[in-house]
């Protein structure tokens, strides 16, 4: 892993949470292998959450109708992103691995990090209906969900109250990260650490720290490749519907799918 | 519904985009049926989108390992959470629905509105783990996602490139609106307002205001009652499993489910 970059998109108010810590073992672990580590501490940097017309330097082009993904759009192509995007997408374009890394708030990631992912994905540079999914303009990089949650893992089984965790997480790893092109490592998850003993906590950061020596050898989710679905209407096309019944695809739900990986083995890291 | 109390939590940047002209309708149809509807509008309010100490006035207790909810939670009984905050909390309060008024960005909220979420739906106000779910603490209250896509239906069905929009949905219609304890409406989707023509974007808008009519007694979609998930492990009963596969679960995923309504009766309004 040396020579690799890794990005840490990191979102904890607190240096002394457990989300720290997690983060903290991260920069650890990777600059010990000689990866280069830059983290985006995004409620250090006050970043902005927000997509308003202030992300443009300048005029946008259309004040009556503003559409921010197309006015963000014409601004990345003509370098009027404003500054705290850019240096956020230098940052990512250099990677080779994103980590991000928060508390789960509301089944997804708190408001910072959305933030993140709606200003710094500008259509045209992080994904186009051209360059999306397998196909996708980071196609050679790996992103993976790094995260806490406030219960435990039995209430986000199939059969616990919450659902299945591989479907909440669905618009997070298949919505953004595989559509952007990500090759999505499993999620490392930290179930609950508020509420068992310091001990089981040391415990979770061991594992993850002995994860991180060979993360970048892991091997990604598996999702259905675009080529598997018909060009016009995005449907699967019908040849590959059965074949696909009898494969298994890591992350994927509904149908894309037919058949899921058991919820230990999704769950886990990837060899 | 005379006399009913209806919030709009509306996200869109320009007062000329599809997302306004559908929050018009609502405000314009409801109130033409004397009910009262607030309209929080947060880009205009320039709603703070991140969870930090500052929505606490006065000191936290714990600022080595601030904890947001339990800062958050503490201020809300002792009335010390920040103005904007305790404004929303009071709208919510009055409000009998609540319709969410966004365009879709990536899977799910804009940033904007998942920090109304985050900051709006407080520990002690909104949920506990003593009350969520089917006793959840708005269970007399209705809500709803009203909201545009950037791609067209097709993309959004099981079979489709995107998965099931049902299992896109299952985050926030369970894991926060249901989860709070909302009877949850039917979503209203306005597919890819931006890729048609004026005159399908006219019908979309009467769709809607045919909708609005009597969209506060449409029954709203099933959920999985809490008394048949295990009181400790939240683990669906042994008992309820078999008699609850013969059952129809609107957006139940997972297996909570065993099945799931036909997409067209879970996409439309309830009757």
């Amino acid at each position: 892993m040396a020579g690799k970059k890794v990005l840490i998109v990191y979102a904890h108010q607190s240096s002394g949470s457990f989300s720290a810590a997690a983060k903290d073992a991260a920069v650890e672990v990777l600059a010990a292998q000689d990866c280069t580590v830059e983290v985006s501490d995004l409620y250090a940097m006050k970043f902005k959450a927000t997509a308003t017309a202030e992300d443009i330097t300048g005029e946008v082009k259309n004040a009556d109708h503003f559409c921010y993904a197309e006015e963000t759009k014409l601004a990345w192509e003509e370098g009027k992103l404003c500054s705290d995007i850019m240096e956020e997408q230098r940052k990512l374009t250099q990677a080779d691995l994103v980590i991000f890394q928060f508390p789960m708030y509301w089944f997804t990631v708190p408001a910072i990090v959305k933030g993140w992912i709606d200003r710094v994905l500008t259509l045209g540079y992080a994904h186009s209906p051209e360059n999306r999914y397998s196909q996708g303009i980071f196609k050679d990089k790996k992103a993976m969900l790094s995260f806490t949650t406030g219960s435990p893992e039995s209430m986000f089984s199939a059969n616990g109250i919450n659902g299945d965790m591989n479907v909440t997480l669905w618009p997070l790893q298949n919505g953004i990260l595989h559509y952007c092109g990500f090759q999505v490592l499993a999620p490392q998850i930290f179930w609950a650490p508020s509420y068992v003993p310091p001990e089981a906590r040391s415990t979770m950061l061991e594992g993850w720290r002995k994860r991180l020596q060979g993360l970048l050898g892991e091997k990604p989710l598996s999702f259905t490749p675009l080529d598997c679905f018909d060009g016009e209407s995005y449907q699967l096309k019908p040849e590959v519907c059965e074949k696909h019944a009898t494969k298994e695809y890591g992350l994927t739900v509904g149908i894309h799918l037919g058949k899921a990986l058991p919820p230990n083995s999704q769950m886990k890291a990837g060899v």
